[in-house]
């Protein structure tokens, strides 16, 4: 059965942008390696993280087979240009479906009847693998209605002081997680946190 | 010289404290472990942790030389009667020292007048050890006025929701810290950072 993981990259303050959206700190990690490129699912995207974060990366990504984005986040990228780097089918949460989707043929399926039914197609498109949650306020919505086993917490040595938080306005908190799994990286911490059953 | 380290218990959505100053998620490392009492800087003062969080804090309590506490924590725990489990001279930083205060003799310093004659004073009080500050306040105040040589934080497996910020209205923001040190833990992970300069 597949387990619905909540990933995002967060300063030391708990946030996953600035106030502008903007990712810059956050996502050095993807850039502060060496020269080796690290190849993703998308042969677009390259990374130049450090060995170490290489490994993690080369380990997680293909073990992702669904994700799970928010609307805003779609609508901030452009939707990836139809294929994300995990290269894995993208469920996007939102109320009204994109009038003009200029990738028709690519796996993104629109869901506008909540996160229960975007983390059940998901799991189901996902099989074994997991099911990869990369927002902030549908992660908030899935802790709240217990669909929520992991959260992977990409720590990042910054305080932004303000921003986008990645948890805020739970209804369910307090929320108790296991001890985490923790691997170094360079301008980031990898820690990985069983939600309490 | 001295350095002046912020340290404090922080769940991984970013609070020391619940809404009502309750700390029972935050502080249950100390009572997490075996049957070992852990010997702290106060005799009445016993922890039950695990045998690694033991070891860290039989290194690091005695390597403070000087605590500096904001007047909000000072009361809470009532002057922590006169002697802090670290043992070591404490520095309030206050607008008006208390008026009955039973333990004249205590190694308790009342500061009116400000966080960098608080700093200064631990400073020369600690020597080679270092200052520690015990408030969320007092670390905001020093962060802005660059006071601050390295945020230990010792991360705590659960989401709160509500409660008391470590970090909260920073002008000085974005703060950029180094790549921690690592420590695991039962029921807390030890993240040690350095502020870059």
């Amino acid at each position: 059965m597949s387990t619905v993981i909540a990933n995002m990259s967060m300063s030391l303050d708990g946030y996953i942008a600035d106030r502008n959206d903007g990712v810059q700190e956050l996502f050095e990690w993807y850039t502060a390696g060496g020269d080796v490129a690290v190849d993703t699912g998308n042969d677009d995207v390259k990374f130049r993280t450090s060995d170490d974060d290489a490994e993690l990366v080369q380990e997680t990504f293909p073990s992702v087979g669904a994700l799970i984005s928010g609307r805003r986040l779609f609508d901030l990228t452009d939707g990836w240009g139809g294929r994300h780097p995990v290269d894995a089918p993208v469920f996007v949460v939102t109320h009204t479906a994109p009038v003009a989707w200029p990738h028709p043929d690519a796996p993104f399926t629109f869901v506008s009847d909540g996160v229960e039914s975007a983390v059940a197609q998901a799991k189901a498109a996902a099989g074994e693998k997991t099911v990869a949650i990369a927002s902030a306020d549908i992660t908030r919505q899935c802790l709240d209605a217990g669909l929520v086993d992991a959260i992977a917490v990409d720590l990042i040595p910054v305080l932004l002081g303000d921003g986008i938080p990645f948890f805020a306005n739970l209804a369910s908190a307090p929320i108790r997680l296991e001890n985490p799994t923790v691997r170094k990286g360079n301008r980031v911490t990898h820690l990985v946190y069983k939600v309490s059953k």
